[in-house]
C-alpha cells in the first residue's frame, strides 16, 4: 500500500479534505462547509472528525498538510492575515492539528500549495524551475525552484497578483492600484466585461442572454459567451490574456522557469487566454528565457489539496514534527 | 594562505582581473583593456599572461570566474548574445580558459557574479535569500537563494532590466517599451534629464554648469547637481527611485528575499535614489515582505571580478572541472 497523506484546502465558504498518495493521486474526498465564523478550533475538531473516520476504515496517514489562502507563516504553521477567514489570525494550527492526530502538519500559503501540487501531479516533479498562477476570484502565484516550493524569507514569495503590470491603473482589493489581480483576478475580470458590456450593449447580446443580468454574470458566462462569439466576452478574454502576460513576463524574467502553469476556475477559459500570453512571449526581444518557458494549463481542481498534503512529506515538515 | 581564486570582470571597454580570497576580500588586481574586436581568442591569450605572471610570483589559484555582460550560457561556458562584444557569442571560454590554465572555470552573466560578489564580501553569506539590481549604463540584476546564485533554467534568471514598469511607456535599448532599464538604466537617467532641463531650463541651471553642456551630462553631474541644490537633477533622482521601486516591489513580491542590494556606478546616488524606494516599500498594503526586506547599497566596485573569481569556488563548477 503506497504512503497516504492528508490535505486541506482551505476557501472562505467550503473546505476539501482529500486522501492523497505521494504521486499525487487523490484516492478519497471528502467537502466540508469551511463556517469560518465558528473559528479555527471548531474547524480543527470537524477535520479531525472527518479523518478519524478514516483511519477508522484503515486508511494510515503519514503527515497531514493544510492549505490556506492568505499571508502563512508555514514556520509556525499560522495564518498571518487571511481576509477571507476573519478571526483565524494567529491560531497555531501546526500544534491544534500534530496533537491531536500525531502526524506531522505543513501549513502553507493555498497557491503555493496549489502550484506545488500540480508540479508533483501533472510535471511528474520532472522540470528544475516552475512558477504558476492561480486565477480565481484572487490571483495568486508560486515557484518551485529545484524541485522545492520556494517560500522566501517570510513565506510570503510568489505573491504575482500584487506585482504591478499598469501602476496607478485599476483599483485592486488590496487597496492598491495597477495590480495583476485587478486584471486577472475574477473581479477583474468582471469589472471589464461589465464596463465594456455597458459601453457597447450591441456587443453583448450573447453574453447577456447567457447571465441573464450583469450583476450576475460569472467567469464561465464569459467562456461560454465567448465559444458563440461574443464580441464583449471575447475583448474580455484578450485584454485579460494581455495583463497576464505581462505579470508572466515579468515572472519569466526573473525566475527563468522550464513551465509556467496557469491553474484554477478560470483557466477553463484557457484557449482564450493562453493565445494572447503565447503571443507576447513570441515577440519579446530576449529570447531564451520565453523559448525555454512552457506555458501549461493545470485544469485540476485538486491541486491545491493535493499539493497541501505532499508538502507534509517534504523534509522540512517531517523534520519539525510536533 | 588562505584558498586563492581568479576573477575577471569584462566589460565592453576595460576588463578587470584580480586574486581574490575565499571571504572575497581582493588581494591584487589589474584591469586591462577588453579590445573587444580583438576576439576572444586574442583576450583569452591576455587574461592567461596577466595571471601566469602572478604565478610566478607564488600565486596558487584553485579556480577562475568570469564575468560577461549578455546572456551568458554558463553550464557551455560561453556566452550567447553580447552586444558590447560583437562577435564573442558562442565562444568556449570553459574550455580555452580551463585547458590553458588547469583549473576549474565558471562563466555567468556580470550582474549575477556581482551580486553574488555583495552577498559573500558584504553581507557575508548570512541572509537566505538576497536580490540585486545593479546599476549602470544598462540595468541588471541577480538573486539569491538558499544561499547559492539561483540561474534558471537556461543561466538567464534576474533579468530585472526587463520587466516591465510601464508597458508601453519609454523605448528601451532591448527594443521593447517600459522596461525598468528605459528609467532606471544610465541611459534613461540621462534622457529624462535633459528632457527635463530642455523644458526647465531655468531649474537647471547648476545642472548644466557643472556638465557644461547636455550632450556631455553623466549621471555624476546629476548626483553632484542634486547635492547643490539643483530643481533638474533632485526631480530625475526622484523619478529614477520611483520607477527602480516599482521594478524592485515586484522583485520582492516573486522572491521575498531577506535583502534588496543595490549595486553599481549609479548607487553612488544612494541617498536621492534610496529615500523614494524606501518611502515605496513603506506603503505597500501588503506589509510582510516588504517590512522584512533590508535595503543595502553596495557600494564596491569590485563586486563583480569578486563574484566570478567565487562562483567558480561554488560545487558546480568544480563538478564539471575541464
Amino acid at each position: 500500500m503506497p504512503e497516504l497523506c492528508i490535505g486541506v484546502d482551505v476557501g472562505g465558504t467550503y473546505t476539501k479534505i482529500g486522501v492523497v498518495e505521494r504521486s499525487g493521486r487523490l484516492r478519497l474526498e471528502r467537502r466540508l462547509d469551511s463556517q469560518a465564523q465558528q473559528g479555527p478550533a471548531a474547524f480543527v475538531e470537524r477535520v479531525c472528525s472527518v479523518i478519524k473516520a478514516w483511519t477508522s476504515q484503515g486508511v494510515r496517514p503519514v503527515g497531514l498538510g493544510l492549505g490556506i489562502a492568505g499571508d502563512v507563516d508555514s514556520r509556525k504553521g499560522s495564518v498571518r492575515l487571511s481576509p477571507n477567514l476573519p478571526g483565524w489570525a494567529g491560531f497555531d494550527f501546526k500544534r491544534a492539528l500534530g496533537r491531536r492526530l500525531r502526524l506531522p502538519v505543513a501549513v502553507e500559503n493555498d497557491a503555493n500549495a496549489a502550484v506545488f501540487g500540480a508540479y508533483v501531479a501533472q510535471l511528474k516533479r520532472k522540470p528544475r524551475h516552475v512558477v504558476g498562477a492561480t486565477l480565481g476570484t484572487g490571483l495568486g502565484g508560486g515557484l518551485v525552484i529545484d524541485g522545492r516550493l520556494h517560500r522566501g524569507a517570510t513565506g510570503s514569495a510568489g505573491e504575482l497578483g500584487h506585482t504591478k503590470v499598469q501602476p496607478g491603473g485599476e483599483l485592486c482589493h488590496c487597496g492598491d492600484r495597477g495590480c495583476l489581480e485587478a486584471y486577472a483576478g475574477g473581479y477583474g475580470i468582471l469589472r471589464l466585461a461589465r464596463r465594456l458590456a455597458l459601453a457597447k450593449p450591441g456587443q453583448a447580446k450573447r453574453l447577456l442572454s447567457i447571465c441573464g443580468e450583469l450583476d450576475a454574470l460569472e467567469p464561465v458566462h464569459l467562456t461560454l459567451a465567448a465559444e458563440a462569439g461574443d464580441p464583449v466576452a471575447r475583448q474580455t478574454w484578450i485584454k485579460t490574456g494581455q495583463m497576464l502576460a505581462i505579470g508572466l513576463e515579468n515572472f519569466v524574467l526573473i525566475v527563468n522557469p522550464d513551465v509556467v502553469l496557469i491553474l484554477g476556475g478560470v483557466s477553463r477559459a484557457g484557449r482564450w487566454i493562453l493565445e494572447p500570453i503565447r503571443r507576447h512571449f513570441a515577440r519579446q526581444p530576449f529570447r531564451m528565457p520565453f523559448s525555454r518557458a512552457r506555458l501549461a494549463l493545470a485544469d485540476n481542481a485538486d491541486a491545491g489539496c493535493v499539493g497541501a498534503a505532499l508538502l507534509a512529506l517534504e523534509p522540512e515538515a517531517r523534520a519539525d514534527r510536533c
